[in-house]
């Protein structure tokens, strides 16, 4: 740990950037969850009318980028830049969804650390005066995701109690100049960190310690603590990656108390649907950040909230060529008073 | 038309930020072609020491970023950031080349256009005053791309005359806020374009649209032309792409004249060489740029140059759906003089 305390991984905007608007669309699972009244829209079904899963992604993006712009009472011509991605190779949801629209677009790939990382990005480039206007978000399909990293779902495979079930979901926000917040006062940049956890199943365990350094760096960085926060909250560590981080900080000493959650538990009633270790995938804290969080920061339940972006940054093939699971984790500070 | 018109798609970096060094690292094919001398470093096959296609990408990712940090006399604790990808399924070439450097990383996927995109955005986290000293970086692999995106090379599949060659090659570079330049001037965000070419061995006539949208927005918010520079380069259109993008500004009255080239086309002996249309690949434009373009501005032969790169955001599954090809451009606009 020496050489990362020597490293500033944080960035603050000393003019934060306000979330104009924010999103989200998810599917019936997710709106059978607890947080089911914190969604913009939700499906009947996964297909979302589409007939691919694919397709299904690429419409919810469509989707919940129209109903923020919507919110901010905005048109697409009004963005002067996207920031999103999705799991999918080569992600196609998000090219997919973009095409045709004529708005500048900035591909992401930070796993399910998309959605915090197109807003660190986000957050950038309005800060810096070089944008008035932009959207950062994310997606992940349930049944996308799984024909892709693990088995066709027709193959009815078991899933191990470490496993995570990957959200049909997304989320969107749109950021600018001057706003009424909540505003992204500071983001800390990760770094691919890698345990050493080969199971693929085990994905919260191999993303908890990247979370680790992202969050101990922007203590260290910001010179704050848990206290500091109402909230913080991981993207998608689960059950099992929420407890492990937990641990990782009570050996430094960090009590993370009462203010800590992870948006994969979060979404889904663990004991009843049948989800295991909860959710994962990009649309896990881009759904919940852009229903449940925003919305209890607009209602002032929650004034200050680090939001931690968690990604396994694995492939089929990686995990196939005995590879560990390296992962990575972005922070980003919202507050909903300017300074 | 009329719409893309209206809309700022331009950047213009008011203090711009440094090239503070540059490097290239491509394999033996490459290290045969008409740009032989201006790599730095390449390989005696594909494999470059190491037991997978992948994990040769990792080790040209880890070669050219350390070169190019020696040349600069800069270390990696010196970097606030590292902006990357590559055009594997969830980017592994990125993701294990960073794992354990303790350098915050931001993955980007843009297709061939992520070298440009990691300029444009390298540019603008120092020009906005959030980072000293970062870098851009990105490549493929001939052999790793193949079996993703087409066949097993065992199966020996026919490739078509439209067919371009993914080049086995990586570029990095190191911006800062302050150096001797080449200086990032400007920078255009693309539009996600679709022409709706569906031919996935013909990406150089699904690119030439998006070139041709950005490129024009370029000269429409800066109030330029072809003549302002010595150099306008696209990143991996091919020689069909190439003259599909001449066409398409002839259309518009404007003549490219002598001033365009493209890295595709520039990198490989297209008669003798056996590659078709050409080179293509997020190392095609990285490696070209981080050897013969910036070592041609180094000793002044060019002195302004538009650098536009060009990705097909397809994906195998998208092409098997009968999709059509969404493409992108992103053009860094470079100097050697800072204003």
């Amino acid at each position: 740990m020496q050489e990362l305390r020597k490293r500033k991984q944080t960035i603050v905007f000393s003019e934060p950037p306000s979330i104009l608007s924010f999103a989200s669309v998810v599917g019936k699972m997710e709106a059978c969850g607890p947080l089911s009244g914190s969604f913009d829209l939700s499906a009947r079904d996964g297909h979302f009318g589409q007939i691919s899963w694919e397709k299904a992604e690429t419409h919810m993006q469509r989707t919940a980028l129209q109903l923020a712009l919507q919110k901010a009472a905005l048109e697409e011509k009004d963005l002067d830049a996207v920031f999103l991605g999705d799991l999918l190779n080569q992600c196609i949801g998000s090219s997919f969804s973009m095409r045709g629209k004529n708005i500048p677009t900035l591909g992401l790939y930070g796993a399910c650390s998309t959605m915090a990382e197109g807003m660190l990005l986000a957050g950038m480039s309005v800060a810096g005066g070089f944008c008035n206007r932009v959207s950062a978000l994310s997606s992940s399909h349930f049944a996308s995701s799984e024909r892709q990293y693990r088995f066709p779902l027709g193959y009815g495979g078991q899933r191990p109690p470490t496993a995570q079930w990957t959200v049909t979901g997304c989320g969107a926000v749109i950021i600018g100049k001057s706003g009424n917040g909540p505003y992204l006062r500071s983001a800390t940049i990760g770094c691919v960190t890698d345990a050493g956890v080969t199971d693929g199943n085990n994905m919260g365990a191999a993303m908890a310690p990247a979370a680790f350094q992202t969050i101990l760096a922007h203590f260290r960085d910001t010179g704050t603590g848990p206290k500091d926060y109402d909230l913080i909250v991981t993207g998608d560590l689960g059950k099992l990656g929420s407890q492990a981080l937990r641990q990782l900080f009570e050996k430094e000493g960090i009590d993370f108390g009462p203010h800590y959650e992870d948006c994969g538990v979060l979404i889904f009633d663990l004991e009843k649907q049948d989800v295991h270790c909860g959710g994962s995938g990009c649309g896990c804290s881009a759904a919940v950040l852009c229903g449940y969080l925003l919305g209890q920061m607009q209602r002032r339940k929650i004034n200050r909230m680090l939001f931690c972006g968690t990604g396994a940054l694995l492939s089929p093939v990686s995990i196939q060529q005995g590879e560990s699971i390296p992962s990575i984790c972005h922070a980003v500070e919202l507050h909903t008073e300017r300074s």
